[in-house]
């Protein structure tokens, strides 16, 4: 019989303990945050009726959807991204929920991207939302989340961009070019990396503007800086226009409460060239880079939508949420030297040192495990060193050595593996956990 | 514009926070205890070639695999277990991993299965193995978990029901039925449900089986009880068999080793009708069932094989493996009254009584959690009474309430919500989290 390749599809990936450990630690300090402030854990499925999935999706995602039909015939669709399940969800079980519902998700989705743009296939998202109010509460919270959560991750200097939409809406309004305001934005979207010139031109041709509205356009997007001053320089460019200024109004109420919540001003920045995608967003939007970092983009963005499933009920579900960049902030904390790597879970390791003993070691073990300490016990009688080896590739921090002298004296070494000391301490659990204790610490 | 009707597909389910809450309660326990004996976590790719998932599955989970062509025109399917795209990894990445590999993976899997059995298409498993090891240890170690695991999710009544397939081999043998060991087994299998007479025909049809060799092998699958006294019964019945007696010294060794490690001798029986399918495991099989609900199947099972990725490479691996079955767990729970339902993470509640307030309400929230507490600020100023019902349905257990009054007296109300008693406690974040502590314990 041939062998079969053992190999994975192109853009997907396999996770080894090395890459998958701090995976999980991310993955739970994002649970632990969004609980904190009370939102709920929910889950959908992968695979959805393929009508559910390319209603609001672009012809960009409609393309990269992975479609089939079922056993039964049905067309049906892997999800591409958690927002369109949440439409989907809310729409069916709102009723049941009631609002103000608060909900995170994290699960795996899929596209079939081109690869060659160094993406992949299989990835994972970590959204929270607030749906079913519009109070300026809830946007004030998804702030505190990011901030909350990038502090526990054990960032300090990062930076939490907001906008409202409403302010740019009403600039464009003022302008005289709120009926352009998808080409100015999408002409303004390029302009870090485009330039100034170029951008301008865009905003000419594309967008219909004068010279005049463009530099205008242009020094408005220029704008930034602490709360009263950004906000001061907008004022009288809206001043006549009454949403402009329930979104200035809107914005400074935000400032304000992060601030007297306890969020550091410094990390929190109006960026009036903010818009995140076109169409969805309606109020706050917001981005957030790291200040040692500001090349990969953001890490955590998200924004305010008035209604989110228009396309499965006649029920208007305004919200507000925001999403984690998994990947991205793995490899930020990579790069900044943030992941202590290890391939074991266990900080403890006991070899097999005399195999007539392995009952004794087991219970050793259990009692190390009783007190909170992972700990695992090598399965083979190998020469001591071939057993160290392997604790010391895996990363273990202490290991617990206990021949038949140290048994007939009623005693075990408790050993640094990091250093190399090693202290004898009497083989009980008291004696053996206070040791190491100390050794973790 | 017409609405799209939100629905799920047939099979497949949405978890509400109700339902979700205690499902995330439960993996983690599951990821804590695996965690603790070294176990580290991987993950692989939920789409596969789909000739790496077809390569070794039976016929029925052939037909119950999705599987279409992906953008490039590969076929692809989704893989149906866990057990299939850890062999294709081991295969791949064991020389970079070592062994022994001991791996946890918590992850969605996918069949198109016959929904009328009450089964679902889409649902979560729960698998722990250690790779590349022949070592009793590890069979240990397997028993281990699952009892430090049922223990750990809150079971105190529960039953391991251990055997090995070489006992179960050797009497066949000695009885003259080694080649028709996979009737024999089939037959048997049934016992429970269709009874004696029906069995010892199908023995005697199926398998070409005497009378007598029918009613010695029904006899011997009785034999139920302690160590000892089961496998003095069994000796003499395969007292001539090498493979035999080293299948009964393992055994024995691994009952005592598993007695000595702590776990009470009640809850390890040794059930020598116990085969786990018919070709794919070679030593240790095992069950675990609840003793208060034994009618709904085991609810842990798992044992050991000789070669786990043979269709991918020529590597020998050996290994042992558990599986938990989370839904069943679940349901278990949910009969026998182990599951706290709530649909909020977070226990404390604060009503946003007067708006105006919004920014004191969200520094107390911020140092309630920093005490580790969650704590959820309510986004609108509705009547408190609206505010407590909210509160009161999603399961918070305590709420802060602040008014005019007691700002002014700086002061804050400690309500427990079970009880309805209120506490007036100083307005610092000390003597609030204090009586929080008070309240919640």
């Amino acid at each position: 019989m041939s062998l079969i390749q053992p190999r994975t599809l192109k853009g997907f990936r396999d996770y080894l303990p090395e890459a998958m450990i701090p995976r999980e630690r991310l993955i739970d300090t994002a649970r632990r945050v969004y609980r904190s402030f009370g939102f709920a854990p929910i889950d959908t499925p992968a695979l959805e009726y393929l009508e559910v999935l390319t209603g609001k999706g672009s012809d960009e995602t409609d393309k990269q959807l992975y479609r089939f039909q079922d056993h039964g015939g049905r067309d049906v669709g892997l999800r591409f991204d958690l927002t369109v399940p949440l439409a989907r969800f809310a729409a069916q079980h709102i009723g049941q929920l009631g609002t103000p519902f608060k909900r995170y998700h994290i699960a795996t989705v899929w596209r079939g991207e081109n690869t060659q743009r160094g993406r992949y296939r299989e990835f994972m998202q970590c959204d929270f939302d607030t749906i079913g109010t519009t109070a300026v509460a809830a946007d004030i919270e998804a702030i505190l989340v990011i901030n909350d959560l990038l502090a526990a991750i054990g960032f300090d200097k990062f930076t939490i961009h907001v906008n409202n939409r409403g302010i740019l809406n009403a600039v464009l309004r003022q302008l005289g070019l709120a009926d352009q305001s998808t080409a100015v934005l999408r002409a303004l979207d390029k302009l870090s990396k485009a330039g100034w010139e170029k951008v301008e031109a865009e905003l000419c041709e594309s967008a219909g503007a004068s010279h005049e509205q463009a530099t205008a356009i242009l020094d408005f997007s220029q704008l930034r800086g602490g709360c009263d001053e950004v906000l001061s320089a907008v004022e009288p460019m809206i001043s006549s226009d009454a949403d402009g200024e329930a979104a200035l109004k809107r914005t400074r109420e935000m400032m304000h409460a992060v601030s007297s919540a306890g969020v550091p001003d410094h990390r929190v920045k109006i960026d009036v060239s903010i818009a995140r995608g076109l169409d969805y967003y309606t109020g706050l939007v917001f981005e957030t880079t790291l200040d040692d970092l500001p090349g990969i983009g953001s890490i955590a963005s998200g924004g305010r939508y008035d209604n989110l499933a228009d396309l499965y009920t006649k029920q208007q579900l305004p919200g507000i949420g925001g999403s984690l960049g998994l990947d991205r902030l793995l490899s930020a904390m990579e790069e900044l030297e943030l992941i202590e790597t290890s391939q074991t879970t266990a900080e403890v390791f006991i070899p097999l040192f005399e195999a007539s003993r392995l009952g004794d070691y087991l219970k050793l073990a259990a009692r190390v495990r009783a007190a909170g300490i992972g700990c695992e016990v090598y399965p083979e009688p190998k020469k001591l060193g071939k057993q160290l080896q392997y604790a010391d590739k895996k990363g273990f921090k202490a290991a617990l050595i206990a021949g038949g002298d140290e048994f007939a004296n009623h005693q075990v070494q408790v050993k640094n593996l990091g250093t190399g000391e090693s202290t004898t301490v009497a083989l009980t659990a008291e004696a053996v956990v206070k040791e190491l204790m100390r050794v973790l610490s």
